[in-house]
């Protein structure tokens, strides 16, 4: 499908979740990682010194880099990727869309908005759709597409093939959630060691919203969100990668125990069908031991873009009672991303080169 | 209250909670921990030697002490401490109590039966008239009074206050449960270093029948469980000591967020009026910090023995959303029954000296 | 002694060490806790509300107290301890010393100045005979004592024993060191759970220079440091509080393993001659178990101001090799210091009041 | 080389170690994965029901595969790669390399024996030539080939350079092991979260012997240990894999800051030389940060069969300071083995089918 690669940039690449696009995108068969963009602080230096990098070493090659303001006249990329803290990336990714870009942000700022698609390519692909009113209404050639919140991506991902088959109606979920979710320096040692913490600044009140908008339907341009209570409790627990969600959920149509195995086990997406780069064979994994999914055994599945369901039973209130693990940085964020990216260059959205 | 100290023993001694209730009992103002009885393996071996203690080293005096067979015979005191393996537990405590002993058990076996008391003092203290029928029914002197699991004591006291005010009706839970509710050696570094696991073998049938017990109504020596619909995941994490709970919970009858806080600072109980020795001052301490109860900052409160209780809120769903903290081998296991026995002592259950 | 409380100051209380020394000053029998002093961007608030307080929380009355500035004229307290950062500790320090005042300080730098005295009172009370040449010759009347860095401090008392009695003449030492010597934030807990970071900013430079000085004497009003060969490896382990070090050690004159074990189970000083109320019973602790010292289960041994001694055995090049485990900031720190004003006052220096 | 793959087995294929040979084998390019053997308890059960697998999940395949009996009978491969435990493992490696097989093993049982290589492809190829007198003298066809302790290798592989050039005359270290070496279930997670266990049952007696054997010549047939003093304490610290040391070293000639790092950049070896499948491209890493290397960051280096060596310097004592990481159950183990098999393909001692 490609035969030159695309160049792309990525925006905030010095911390975390810049690391993980960075480490995803050096080594993609469809782009090339051409720019490295960060804060004003880190600009001008060498990437291998800016970023104090989390996992292993950078890959080959990308340490000696030169890191560049976050500008649309220092990037030429018609790709980018935004890891941007959300105190600045509001007004970055408007004036890269403007400048006829293509946004695939991680950052919160847009991602309500209702002409944004927040997408996860084998929930909600359609949702593309409202990228036409996106560039009509604000009158640009480029695009915003976002991806999730890290632990909403995971439940939205197990919810989907309930909600596709039987409804969701009420879910209560308990997250259980990973230190890198919080980017570096991000959550002192002194606080976790040892420890959980029910507190995320910011996250509770992403859930009932961002999942409703993943799952629901974009009809003539406009997105319905879906009808579906969330209770939520957020906790952070001493685990390195990957969030854990504890979930008891209500369906709109009764199911067997038998249907709802079938449903997470047979659920493939778009992704699958065309057989993008990023995705994974199974995006969800059901495992069958007693005692998983877990983060550590689990998040890396599938190149840490599968989500792990297990514990699947009968609720003793509600129809389902299952737990789910994904990786944050990678199916969370960074890899959500460069999926939604494959997504719009098999659609052609993205002109190939 | 108490002339002479009482001679008690405890009942495996070596393990992670009979070492406990050695450390609560050694320095006992009431109680005088005369025999430290084991399994055949350790009887007769140095208590030093057959305990692998875990937290700092055994009371001065302790370890010199020779472990004697948990047999009425070799065990003299009145009042015994059970922290046996539920696999050995039944039969012993059976043989205790027929010999006239007041057996205080933190093992399963006998919880769920209808004449045997399962008791948090603050919560039910009137349960103890099942001893009555006990006695009549087994025909012993003795008496088997036996604590919760320790996940559920934290549950049962969370809820306590707002059953008692309001009713609960419905309660989803999900456990994080800290290492040493396994024992010792418990739970492999392997699987738990940076890791969550959701499960634990036996726990999660234990959650609702012995909720529904404590808040339960004894009623002419008939015990009526509470009717609350319970649905609950357990999970592990790599946490010491202090299991943390996340509830929803769904009232009979509507309260205001501040009619809530009041059920919960003000709730005080039989071990507070009657300034039972290990009666932490506030059973249930309600936190204001957003980002408590945490285990490893709460579990101590009130010498182990309160519950911490935070991030209380309405509920999108049901009427509360809440978290809950408490040490899992003290109150959640050894002080429970420690103070259990202080409560029958004050009461005249047990004869003082 | 004491016949009335004497009124002391924390400057630096917000932080780690400072939260420390509001903990053991907060029930002191001979100092009364009159300020909290911290920077100008905490004074003025609330004591909770500026310090995140990191083990369970502030004493009873603490979190209410309004934090003043670092100043003679905000704080009147004739003893000020100090866990001020380094960055601003010099200059504060000398400000206090000379409006008159006994400033007892964690901070590194006045240590290794001549005329202050860097003390353990078990080590080398006698160098309190430094502080007439540091009054004389800087025209003040107030006193700069000095405690050591966090792991010079469990390094000079397990070598102080066979310094006195063997003399020392090499030591090779790798440090396995808690979180909580970094302060808070500190660690990230990216970097270190599940990890171990071999560097320490600034730590290693310390390990010599204050050991020498720590063994060193003072003869006629001049120190003389120990000639003591020091090679040193620090690492910071995942732990949440007490330091670990191992030792090899060559010694002047032979001495059999009888000898070195004589020489740590007999080593008392001044402080438990005087009977200080800080003073451990037993300075350090000879375990005897092959798997001891351990942080977890060591380090609060003697109320955290005993340092344990164990794996103790000819070394199979030089003379003896052991592991010792230390406090950070208890012996290591905020309790060294105290113990320190204790000595003061003990000895007159500090006039009780 | 290889034209067909040459069947292999794993005996004790459900520990932890066996587990590594099995991800390792399930992809080589050489050797076929053709029996999983282990104890009585496990054969004829389901390999994955027999093993509890710590790191994700067994390769697609494996897991309905049917556990052998650890005997020649049962048993049909030349090679066979030996995981078991050293209470068992003398007796039935003797038993294979009786029936003519090639036995590598990671088995503590007959790496001091005078005939039996302990080997490093990378360290001492040339030890191989013990193998005519062991086959001489023991009468048999077969071979065994051990790998060193997880702890020596890592040891050994950092010294060799320096021994290579500059001879090693004495060592002090320190080791820093991670929870993975004492295999599952292993150290319980209540002895060491937050923790640090200086002691390790075993460990320290083989320090100085096998870096002797590996670092010693032979000549005529006859093994020359190495003449280096070795001082050691090992600890056991949590984290999941990478066992790290620090070492300080003397050497029998001056060297340089230059020299020294020169000979960590430049060492290359025989697997290196050879382009065997398992050989990484550097055995040594020497990295440049301040801080590594770091077991969590530099453990799976090459592959997991890289070294890292950093902190390199002057010893302010001895001659060089320097830390070094390695994965203990990759390099230090499976990973080991599995080059000392490729080793005896490419040198034909092992004959390619």
């Amino acid at each position: 499908m490609i035969r030159r690669k695309l160049p792309v940039a990525v925006l905030g690449a010095t911390g975390a979740v810049g690391q993980t696009f960075v480490r995803l995108l050096a080594a993609h068969p469809w782009f090339e990682l051409q720019e490295l963009a960060a804060s004003e602080r880190s600009a001008g230096r060498r990437y291998g010194d800016a970023a104090h990098w989390i996992d292993g070493d950078p890959p080959r090659g990308i340490a000696e880099r030169c890191v560049v303001p976050c500008t649309p006249e220092h990037v030429q990329s018609p790709v980018v990727f935004s890891a941007l803290d959300s105190s600045v990336a509001g007004e970055v990714e408007l004036a890269f869309a403007r400048a006829g870009r293509f946004v695939l942000s991680n950052a919160r700022n847009h991602r309500m908005e209702p002409d944004v698609p927040l997408l996860i390519p084998e929930v909600n692909p359609e949702h593309l759709a409202l990228l036409d009113r996106q560039r009509r209404e604000r009158g640009w050639e480029g695009a915003i597409v976002t991806n999730g919140n890290c632990a909403v991506i995971v439940i939205a991902m197990a919810l989907a093939p309930l909600h596709q088959r039987f409804g969701v109606r009420q879910v209560f979920v308990t997250t259980m959630q990973a230190v890198s979710g919080a980017g570096y320096p991000g959550v002192p040692s002194l606080d976790i060691l040892g420890n959980v913490i029910p507190f995320i600044a910011g996250e509770e009140e992403k859930i009932a919203p961002e999942t409703c908008k993943f799952l629901g339907r974009v009809t003539d341009g406009v997105l319905h969100p879906a009808q579906i209570a969330v209770s939520a409790q957020v906790t952070r627990v001493p685990v390195q990668h990957g969030h854990t969600v504890s979930l008891a959920v209500a369906l709109e149509r009764r199911a067997s125990q038998r249907d709802v195995f079938a449903a997470f086990a047979e659920w493939r997406g778009a992704p699958q069908a065309r057989e993008l780069p990023s995705a994974p064979e199974r995006p969800l994994i059901l495992h069958d031991a007693v005692d998983r999914p877990q983060p550590r055994r689990d998040a890396d599945a599938g190149g840490g873009m599968s989500v792990t369901v297990g514990a699947v039973r009968a609720d003793s209130i509600l129809d389902v009672r299952l737990v789910a693990t994904g990786h944050n940085t990678v199916r969370g964020a960074a890899g959500a991303s460069v999926l939604n990216a494959e997504l719009l260059v098999a659609q052609g959205v993205i002109p190939a080169t």
